[in-house]
């Protein structure tokens, strides 16, 4: 967690003021359930409320920094700077606790506090995955497998897979909150001996928490390692958005390009070079979400009731994971967000190769229609050579260039030269009747591809949009 | 994954007899709904399912290696073996699918299937960890935070804890195969160009598994990701359990032991030697389970519509991390179930040093009878280090022998010294009444401490035992 | 480690014949050793020599694993069978040892097999990269940042900066291999309590490896983490080279391409797709290989004097990484070896922006020939918006076609459009001279972006080529 | 990185003010060589030093944010706030160079320079490792493996067995300092094509690093992912030495403590609680340091020429793994430091089972005097479960009392209780003549397993000490 990727809302969850707020909060509230089981005096306990009911300023904060410094013990020099505000009703604050309670129930606040915001993050991003992929749902593009040009689809589709992909996100989030969201008021072994169950019930309840089913000293780790865990997976996520805009910006491809503000300047150089470096650094920050998931489950076999050693990696992680992921899906929504797409370059990528991209449903409908797989295996390929060669290209050795004739030249004025070569092929033309030909040839291939955009859409929107 | 630390079940999920049995359903499933569409004739559809729904044997597996060695192509070898079974309706396998609709699909129920073991393995795991609880739930024990004693708990806790834990990764399992357990049946970049999503919607419904809502070429990768994810979490709650073990059974604690058969030797050269290397062996299993974790997580940003990074990957780890986990649970669950517990050896360590560990509660009491907090501590200190003196100990210098007096010979009667010398302060009973300190001298510190043990039975089991 | 990714002298050295003959050369120059020190007689020393010097056969390991199933102990099974080839001389066999002495100095020595095979890999990409450097050296072809054009450098460039990261790798791995190459004999915790320190010394000279220095029951595992983690980094170097082959095989880069044996088939259903599949399996083996280090380093926190945690996780990582990355560097090597590039295509990406990529030069030229900085950017973008213009682009919206004209028709007949522009600026001809204007001018463009090249090959290979 | 676990000294390598001097030393130095080659008046070069030669207050680190604000470029903020103090000359300043040349031979600088602070603190606990190993030489203790006793060592070979991890450790870290301490300056590409290479060699040498042979925009990452992995390795070996402290600092163990200033308390409720939360505390940071690992290595394969997505992962641990190792190194040399050992709590483990650790060399000693195999297995076996009972513990349910009698009374009197149970064995007498019963029952338990502890040390320190 630096402050160039950061953002003042989720740190502010991790900075001294919010976490003495949250220990005051949950030694009042157990003031007031020790004070209903007539442990305490309730007079004590409204008077805590009454005096301690303030923020923490940077004074009192500077206060308790000074208390721990004698006595080495944070947990006691809060309370002492508690005392000093409350006056004698504080020696009944922390009755029957453990520093352990305290520092526990308030991480479980801090995480589902970044939580919230890390959904509300994830909201905004899908609102403007869902946005872009109905803008751009009927925007014919070329898809790739293996960097290859394979079959079109549209960007919409795959602003979609993104959407669908974010909204798991979503849930796991929801469910990894819901995991690390537990109050443990059990004393120095889990066991309750010095502290009414009571307590933590009442706790938990003002604090929007569950109780803790059991516990030792601490909370079990388990649940903070599938907490991180689930980040490292949204974190996995944004990597593979950044990496798509980044593939689409390439020089070579520019089918869509990070927004830039009038003036904004790219290289001190090169005036034209536009990069793509918020994706690139989003690709960065995963990596660093990412690295906080294996000490998170080294942190689980703590040594019997409880050993320390995962404190300070959660002093650690917790900002720098949750931080660093709100800060990235801010950056990301705001990059899906203002995207720069491309259709014409699309398109022209669309149609760079003469239609080659119908070959599979050619062979598809040939097969279908009583050719055998082997013929129309050889028509489709002999044809798809063809057009190749049409765009003076030697598939075996793309460098060199291939001689082109008249009929190429003709070919290079329909978009879709494959099915240009298919209708003067006389192998096909004895093997399919000219009704089916013609049914085959007439097609728009762009409807073809993308007759089911809609379904998918409905799938994934729970509306098709018009 | 290697046999020793395998069991058949789990390999044979990954076994190409397994793996060719599945692709065979999904093919043969997708032939009834394109049959159905009327897309391929129903009769082929039949006599796919007529000729095909055969085991595969070694023989089949070896003609298809044969195969493959000339394609090079591990689908096409797959349906050109089939059509030596179901002869020409064959053609109509496969029909406008493409490679990963299988071989994703295929992962897809193999992931399912694995995960329905481990789930039988952890509910094998439960049912121990519930048995032991419930006998061992009010056996005392000392409770350690920093492997230092703390105040004593029972062992039935500890067990409670690890079944809670558990239970949690049960959850996380069931949430983890529902993510993984999906259907695509979409084509080359997932529009359906060339195939009717009903074919999905048909093969998922038989196949046990939802549709994909969108998927590229493949199911997207952070399914995966979040799966294994999870069982790098259940690993580590597996790493926990094993290094609790190991800490009990400690030459100096020898609070528990792994079961040794009659007969069975330790060490060849020191035949007391009883070693925890089932709970060692534990331990290491699970870093190679969560060596999957990251992995999985990289496999997220595939290029595009799709590039063959992840399956090299998923090929090691799909196994590795099932097999292993199943082992390692399996394993687990036999070392709870027989796990030898010694309460002598506990009960010695709880009264090693004469009730020290009440002393918090006595503080407690102090202070919530009116005694201030500093002369509570005070007196509470001051008698803990009497009680060490008593034990020849010299807090201090636990190296130097304290001497001993006639007051400490008969502190030394007592299990309780803590309370033995509290009842001779002179200080404390000017500061209590006589019936209040007796109050507290009189209680059972066992019963104090375990009071809320039933409560805590309740939460996890649903049920407290008699 | 699966047969897929698999080469059989690797798989080799993990297999049980292997282990059990280091096994034997460990135990038989122990025997020398505990004879020449008067511990045991010669003569039996000779004997275990004369019967036991025999290769473990099939036969043999059955009937070791046979014994071991009764009696559970791996280093007693291979002893008991030895006994039975020896007879009464094997009484002296293993006299004073540790189980680890033999476990981990066989592990020692199987490391460093499994590095020289490493290194031989290493030494066979280091002389394709080499080779293809040379003949690819002045190969000019356009260099990116973030994915976008930037300056040219040549192919041969890109070769020498793997061959120069390669180079660091094979240091890397003969350091980490002496790191692991260590013997311990030196008992039950190290103490050589009951063997002689110079059998350590002379078993040690005999297998090639250095004496432990001081050892507990084991050799420390930061040796182990070390030599793993110098393997995650190898790996990762594997996947920077897979991935630039990636780029460049990209459908709109097309500059090279794996190679294709003629009749090999591409996609199935697109005849004309060739996809960087071998890359992408790289890319994946990396993740798999670099999954080893955390584990490795996981493993080095030893409770005592050892734990056996470590050992379920090298019984998996050992052969695993080893094997994996063996075979990576080897597909690695052919990928590079047969590498196809296309020489011409690299031009039309140099030549694709008409010079633009001589921006920089041009500026620099220009402050240093007394223009002022601001006037020389000023310059330096409007000439090269001029050249964005001419190819119909509209840098601010690279998807709407700019109009051309006349003068862009006559910068369209000049490679470098950017130069044709800047000499016809009146602005630029008022600051320079009209001598240092053609200077400029006049250079060769790709002459200036290449005049070091042959100084970096020095650096790199020792010599620079003609 | 947080201020909890960091030392100033680190944490200033990482600040504006030393980054911005570094800055500044290699643009002066540029310039130098700049001047000398002719390419810049020398003039300029003697202003840029004689004005810009200052150290980086606050004021011109605001001023330098201030622009940067701006200008959204780090380096031109730089280079402009120079402008400002060195006048007209500074537009030679940066000529032909890129950013990158700027970042990337300043990180390593910085890396550089955290290496030899972590090189430092390695020396600091060589040494208090040094001077505790050879003040605990002789100081027997319990040797143990899976935490059982096992055979006696002294506490002296603990510390000499971390002393050799952690000076291979040190070599490491100066062998990973190497491969990260060289400059490039060598333009967009790594070409040169703008900038001589000889300002390159310039600019090393004035800064104490090495040219890099070649590098892309930037210096290859394999680099950093080397260094990041060795100190994830020194991390592990942190953890090591600090579990080995936890353990023997448990409760049950106490043969060693952190040490407490008079008047610090452990617990605030029990005044005898003394916990190893130094130790604990390492185990954690050493997860954190070894969490930059990965990411490091993620960090290798970047696009082309270079893409951005390192940098803000090296942004976060470059300082977090350099502050934090720093930190732990620091603590532990402090830890190991003041350790307080307690060599009777040692001795009275060691004596605890009455010398049944000497069973397997009694095991060898009969072997070697002509006792079967056999027989020695069960007369050592025999005599060491008499030992067992002895102490009134049966062995195959050690929570059961066995029954003690009058040759138990005997035995407690001897320390080593074997050896007195062993000259009474009817069996061995019948075995063994007297005298060789003599000499084994004669020997000195203690002399026996330390014979060779200076052999050790010689091999460790080079030296043994008196």
């Amino acid at each position: 967690m630096i402050p160039r990727y950061s953002r003042p809302e989720m740190v502010a969850i991790w900075e001294p003021a919010n976490k003495f707020r949250i220990w005051f909060l949950i030694e009042a509230h157990a003031c007031d359930a020790l004070a209903e089981l007539g442990v305490i005096p309730a007079a004590a306990a409204r008077e805590v409320w009454a005096k301690g009911d303030q923020p923490y300023t940077d004074s009192r904060i500077a206060r308790i920094d000074e208390i721990e410094r004698e006595t080495r013990h944070d947990v006691i020099a809060f309370t002492t700077e508690l005392a000093e505000q409350v006056g004698e009703s504080a020696r009944f604050v922390h009755q029957g606790m453990t520093s352990s309670d305290v520092l526990d129930t308030c991480l479980a606040v801090q995480l589902a506090q970044a939580a919230d915001l890390l959904i509300a993050d994830l909201e905004t991003l899908l609102a403007a995955l869902e946005r872009r992929a109905f803008e751009t749902r009927d925007m014919l593009c070329m898809g790739r497998s293996h960097g290859i040009h394979a079959e079109p689809l549209t960007m919409g589709l795959k602003f979609a897979g993104f959407h669908a992909e974010f909204q798991r996100n979503l849930a796991r989030l929801k469910a990894a909150r819901a995991e690390v969201a537990t109050c443990a008021i059990s004393g120095a072994v889990g066991t309750f001996a010095n502290i009414d169950p009571r307590v933590e019930a009442h706790v938990a309840d003002k604090l929007g928490l569950s109780p803790e089913p059991v516990s030792t000293q601490v909370i079990p780790r388990d649940r903070h390692a599938q907490f991180f865990a689930t980040l490292g997976v949204i974190a996995s996520s944004v990597e593979r958005l950044a990496v798509e805009i980044r593939h689409l910006q390439r020089t070579e491809v520019r089918e869509a390009q990070e927004y830039f503000a009038p003036g904004q300047k790219g290289s001190s150089a090169m005036p034209h070079k536009r990069n793509p470096i918020l994706s690139e650094n989003l690709t960065g920050l995963a990596r660093v979400v990412r690295s906080a998931v294996i000490p998170a489950m080294e942190n689980v076999a703590l040594w019997h009731e409880r050993d320390i050693s995962h404190s300070s990696v959660e002093r650690m992680i917790g900002p720098d994971a949750t931080v660093t992921l709100d800060f990235a899906l801010a950056r990301l929504a705001g990059v899906v967000d203002r995207l720069v797409v491309y259709p014409q370059a699309m398109l022209g990528q669309v149609n760079a190769f003469g239609g080659i991209h119908d070959a599979q449903r050619v062979l598809l409908f040939l097969t279908q229609n009583g050719v055998s797989r082997e013929d129309a295996y050889k028509i489709v390929q002999r044809n798809a050579m063809r057009v190749w060669k049409s765009f003076g290209i030697d598939p075996d050795n793309p460098d060199r260039a291939a001689e082109t004739d008249a009929e190429d030249a003709e070919a290079a004025t329909h978009d879709n030269r494959l099915f240009f070569f298919l209708g003067r092929d006389p192998e096909l033309a004895e093997r399919l009747e000219v009704a089916r030909l013609n049914d085959l040839l007439d097609t728009d291939s762009a409807a073809h591809h993308t007759r089911h955009v809609k379904t998918i859409f409905q799938r994934v929107f729970g509306r098709a949009g018009d």
